[in-house]
């Protein structure tokens, strides 16, 4: 049977990547070497949309996000943390184990607040350090208001940081244009590669805060990382193999353009949400995302019955909700290299599986609805 | 030009393990992936030759170094650390990041000093919590008396913590036979694999004390990986390839028995042993390991150039010094996925660029050394 990989995370990975990371392994302190890994931090400067410094490590993305605590929060310091889905939470979980005084602002998972509220906060408790958040929150398929974020933290002398794991290079985002501060991101995700690489661009202001941080930390000491981009050499022996298929990502992503494949992802994402509606179902998501569709499962089909189908029976990977959703929302990705007629694959399955449990709509509705919308240009 | 890799990590990957890491993503929520990490974790227990629990970080072995120390003391708790060599710095250099009361028993590099030191050490400071030393330190090319280590700190209530990031499935090692503690390990050297995955084995006896450490962690929260066991499943999202890259690793191991694999790397430090000495130099270290052969240059030969034309002009990638000993000693490794005949190359090379830089002798006087070695049997 084919397989299909529509799981936020990790995505399916293009050939021509897969390609190069079987190439001969090769020495990570060579000049050619350190040439590659100067390119590749370029290339990512492009995706983020900064000019700021961009880090590399050999770990997931949760790495990333635990080097945006420990390395720029004293035990002791405020921060504010958006509480609105599973990787929320994390952010959350990380400051904890820091001795961070976290005020939460407690969301329902899959909607996104109002940034008024951060302003008030930031107001009430202008000792904040530093508010955390996600661009997507993978968990509930919401997209932040972070332009808008980045507005009112940008006037204080907090920092925002941004998790954008499983938002960056499909959710349209410009760092440096949205006065973002710190933003991680993971390989596995619009980056089209495997898993274990992580990345986080720095601004500035968040050098500054980060150069008084005494918190203990090795593997993700971010100060020690930035002193080696002069060399472009990783401080360990970092991941040859990512960074090789890095570079051919980034040359996939510059000859779309990054505005193109934001346009993809939307497009991608509108017709999901066009089929879902033509089937009867309803969103999670107040503000829905431009890379991952969570669907409510309808109270009379079994929803972990559903998922299990899907890659049992069809050979489709998709999404489960997590935690408290479990078994309550499912969630296709439109990310990275998912394109147009993974789409309609997935929602044809989808249709099958709906049927097999039970569900009532009419053949081929979701396909339709899906269909108009995929064929409109959206370069 | 054909290109050879020598050096003590990244080693080269068997062609084989490439092309399982060139296999279309999967995702690793999926029993058929957990059914492969509970397979790897248990052909791990094979290499380390534990019964104790193993654990998977995507990170470099350093990753997996800090959470060994990270997870173990708190802050103000006193530990021993042996250092004779850059990776031995690295142990006191997490150390210091935790605030950990360091008695260093500082040596010159490529010596090992007595195991009767650390029992004197131990008896007048019976508040050390751990002991911290490599199996083979990688900077000098020295094997440890890990065994007689063992002996002395297995009388106490110390725990003795291993370094085997170059060493394991290349060195003689028996974790639980030698009473180690904690022992920690990265994918690119014996394991053959790339850079990217790091491993900790860890006693019932260091669980015990990990239970009582409240240090900050959270990529490298042990007792998380731990909790995780039960499921087979990472905290996070891990690296696929390498889980799939390391099944294939174990059953090469296997196959051959480790037995036979610690007899291999030995005939190939004995051969290069021999051919060093016939071309007239001498070895850096005083107990040589098996893994990675260190050879003063001489002085009237640029140790630099050395190592820069074999990599340049040959297509040899081998190492040089580190650190104090930079241009001062050349390393060739001898682990992982490097066989007799690459030894033959290497030494053949080696002649050439030693004819080249003026250093005198027979022409063919190290091949023929390490043939009479290489050409026994070993198993």
């Amino acid at each position: 049977m084919k397989k299909y990989l529509l799981s936020p995370g990790p995505t399916p990975v293009p050939e021509e990547i897969l390609q190069i990371m079987s190439e001969p392994m090769v020495h990570h302190r060579t000049p050619a070497f350190k040439a590659m890994v100067g390119q590749a931090i370029e290339g990512l400067k492009y995706v983020f949309q900064t000019e700021n410094d961009v880090l590399i490590f050999s770990a997931s993305g949760t790495g990333a996000m635990e080097g945006a605590v420990s390395n720029v929060l004293n035990k002791g310091e405020k921060a504010i943390i958006i509480r609105n889905g599973k990787f929320a939470e994390r952010w959350g979980e990380i400051a904890e184990k820091y001795g961070i005084e976290s005020l939460y602002v407690d969301l329902p998972w899959g909607t996104v607040g109002q940034p008024a509220t951060l302003d008030n906060l930031l107001k009430e408790n202008p000792d904040v350090k530093a508010v955390y958040t996600q661009l997507t929150e993978t968990s509930t398929g919401v997209v932040m208001p972070v332009k808008e974020l980045g507005e009112i933290v940008s006037k204080t002398d907090a920092l925002l940081v941004i998790d954008a794991i499983s938002g960056l290079g499909g959710q349209e985002f410009y760092m440096d244009d949205w006065n973002v501060d710190i933003c991680v991101a993971g390989s596995q995700k619009g980056l089209m590669l495997p898993p274990g690489h992580a990345y986080a661009a720095i601004s500035e202001k968040a050098w500054t805060k980060i150069e008084k941080c005494t918190q203990p930390n090795y593997y993700f000491d971010w100060k020690l990382y930035r002193k080696k981009l002069a060399t472009n050499t990783d401080p360990f022996t970092g991941s040859v193999l990512h960074i090789k298929g890095l570079l051919k990502a980034i040359e996939i992503i510059k000859e779309d353009g990054i505005q193109t494949r934001f346009n993809r992802y939307r497009n991608l994402a509108t017709a999901c949400r066009a089929a879902i509606k033509a089937l009867g179902l309803e969103m999670f998501a107040e503000t829905p995302c431009d890379v991952v569709t969570a669907v409510k499962v309808p109270k009379t089909v079994d929803g972990l019955a559903l998922v299990k189908k899907m890659r049992d029976e069809y050979g489709f990977t998709i999404a489960g909700g997590q935690a408290g959703v479990k078994g309550k929302i499912f969630r296709i990705a439109h990310m990275g290299y998912i394109e147009r007629f993974d789409i309609i694959a997935v929602i044809s399955v989808l249709e099958m599986v709906l049927h097999d449990l039970g569900w009532k709509f009419e053949w081929g509705a979701g396909l339709s609805a899906a269909q108009k919308i995929l064929a409109e240009e959206y370069k």
